[in-house]
């Protein structure tokens, strides 16, 4: 049974004329992890866009946070299993993986948060992330007070919410594009 | 029966440090719109994720595409009335209002955009926008060729897809931190 | 983008033979209104079926009640919002502007009622409201007895249970014929 | 077990104060069916809405329309088995045993009334009845004219949302207020 | 209007070639019966898969359990009712009314259990057996503990998780290859 | 993060009391796969229920029928997909990988089958598989064509139905009693 062969089911620029500083991204992604994760090749259909889906993405998982970075991923996974997003689910459940050094709490996360024996904090913010994917309009101050009853602060309410949006566009574009993650992530931290 | 009296539900900065861009872009709104919108207020409790919302939003929604400004803001609409959200129905409807000249579209984008005369080619554009946003799983390639049928490039269905995925972010950030709009928008372009 | 030119897509009988008590409502309405509401126009292919509607809504909406009128109209909002109902969302959104002198509430009906700053009377008669519209078969006494513990008498929650049955009723006409309301109610009390 | 021991959850007026035409409405009842149907009972706790009830019913029920006895009696039935209503599914369920004198078809309709074997024109017709409940926001001309197809009128088209929207209603007053049928129904027609 | 002509819509063998404990099994049917279970004929389409069923019901409705046979029955009776399985509401409808001696309890569980006055134990019951049905993966730790705090032992709770999934396995092979009732359970213990 | 550390979470017997084919079967699992799958050990709280578990389950997934085990064990992934059970999706998420050499097929699989790249036939026994678990109501004759347009004989449209049955249940019962599977499947055939 052969596998996906696009980067995304739109077709992509033959030679995409990325700008020097998306280059050096490309370039630093090679180094780093050994590939450019298609979500980078798949937006260079759109190079200004490239750019700022690069800059949002590097503040919102990398920047400074009352989340932890592997908190943040356990969002990602928890939006993404709620949304059946093939391609944020193989990319951030390796993350988690990585992240937690726990193979089983990436699956868990991928299948079904709720068996996954957390801390309260932490299934506090995976709650809120859930319902907020599923139901948004019914999130409200009891589901707020929730999230400070377990000790996040103001800005990590914000943090937690832009996260919690952030999958949920990504999670749309990737399946609305069909984007197909690197085979790399998937026998990575097993 | 008073109206809430907040720019959010979390509390912000008492005097926000903005770095000169920013508060030139809040000044240059006051200019131009007579006041700040509260989004970008409620993004002064975290600076740097403001300062990339300005970025991503004035390209998603001035920057060049073949979706006319339109057509963008009746997806703003489109995507906010599935998810209920305040917020955005109330800043993106007034949109609608002004760049369509029809205050009528605007409230049918609101409550049921199945009911308003469109031509195909915004039917296809807003089923598409619909679907993504309240079953993501659900869509492929015949949701793709659907748009392609009515004329919509490979370039216009990543910025459809990118601009349902926007507004799923900041519906959901909005109503997480219960964001309510400046109440100048409700009386213009009725 | 012109705008839907029918009373509903069902074609309406050239001249309407209307019984003199009839006539003298829709005598009566332009008179106050200024126009017949088009739900009245559209109920004229059943001419039986527009008296019975017409003594029904005003026993519902008018007659003595332990609810405010402003309450009822709320609940016909919300309803309406939940079912996304055009014609009906247009007409009691105006319809509790002007009752309010809110503007702003309307709005928030519309869109979604959490985010208004309700006193808990109103509050518990809207989350029963939405309740038992999305979600009937999941309605019983804890829900009863969160609207006795506001306050509502028997007969006032019998008259909620009216209510928001009546407008699942004329939501689910005014749908499916595809009821136009009239133009006269956008600018109204904005 | 007991069975339930009320007419509704909500109190009834000890002696109610029918009006003349009531109390021979109630009369007849007893004539004719050999009890006072327990909805009419519910609604004598306010004696104005009875009335109101009592007329809607015999016009939408028995009046003149292009849709037999039956077709309405089955209507009833289908939505109420969507919305899981106790009261209509008893009362109409046994309407439609006995005017088709066809009980496995009553308890078809009560179950899934996709397993009935029905001519066109009565599939249709469930079809759209079905989808009027469960998703009234997504009706629209394509469902218009699959009734048109199998030979609905604008008149029948009218009468069917008609009926479908009463029972809406009704299903939802029932629940909440928890009107349990009378006890005659069970037996009949089996 | 015809009843459905088949025991289920696909093929049956003209002479099923049944193992002799298989014969023995329907002769028992008839004579206690007075009719073979059309799920048994529908089975006998894959003769070693009816061994299984057979084996396993027997002991799943009938093996010792701290449920009662009745209460196994109700739950076949509520998980039946929201997937709405037109065989399986028909036959264990009927169980439940002979078991219980109460017609009505079955009539109440087919279209909503929730009407019917139950001890809280059989309510706790059937709230974890609708939850279970409807949303499976939002079921942890606080449903069980409201299975033990009625009294449910742990043996009590895997039985009743066991007899919720054996319906809903049961519920989709019926729909899905459309098996009919037998007549005879209509019109018996009404 | 400690991992789960149950079987699951009712109390196991602490000696359980198998009989003697159950206990040969235990020893061949350990000799076969290195362990017992919890599934198995669950069971032996209720030891009549774990050799009726013991032999549908060969039937249905190692007898004799038109659908290929692959096959067999991809329908088991959607449908646990769709009911998000983490047990089921890990032990046949690594059934898949094995039986295809695929790993990333049952990363799809579990995700969201609509992104592999499957033949017609394996396209259509899936959409069945997922339909009839999220909407078994909806399920009906058009379906069924589906199946036969791709080749499939009814014995194979009763054995997909069983199969999606069948996992119905056991998602369920893993679930609701909180089944953790063995950690040997996690690294398996990566």
């Amino acid at each position: 049974m052969p596998q996906p062969d696009h980067v995304m089911a739109l077709p992509l620029p033959e030679k995409p004329e990325l700008d020097p500083d998306m280059q050096a991204l490309f370039d630093k992604c090679v180094e780093k992890l050994g590939f450019v994760p298609n979500v980078l090749q798949a937006y260079s259909l759109r190079p200004k866009k490239l750019r700022n889906f690069a800059v949002v993405y590097n503040e919102l998982m990398l920047g400074e946070s009352g989340l932890s970075k592997l908190e943040r991923e356990m969002i990602a996974v928890v939006v993404s299993s709620a949304n059946h997003c093939y391609y944020c689910l193989v990319a951030h459940g390796q993350a988690v993986r990585k992240l937690s050094g726990d193979p089983e709490l990436g699956e868990m996360l991928v299948a079904n948060y709720r068996v996954a024996p957390l801390e309260p904090r932490r299934r506090a913010m995976l709650d809120f992330a859930w319902k907020l994917t599923k139901e948004p309009m019914s999130v409200g101050e009891p589901d707020r007070e929730a999230l400070r009853a377990v000790g996040f602060s103001a800005e990590d309410i914000f943090d937690i919410a832009d996260t919690v949006g952030f999958y949920n566009m990504s999670n749309r574009l990737a399946t609305a594009v069909d984007m197909i993650p690197n085979r790399e992530y998937h026998s990575q931290d097993r």
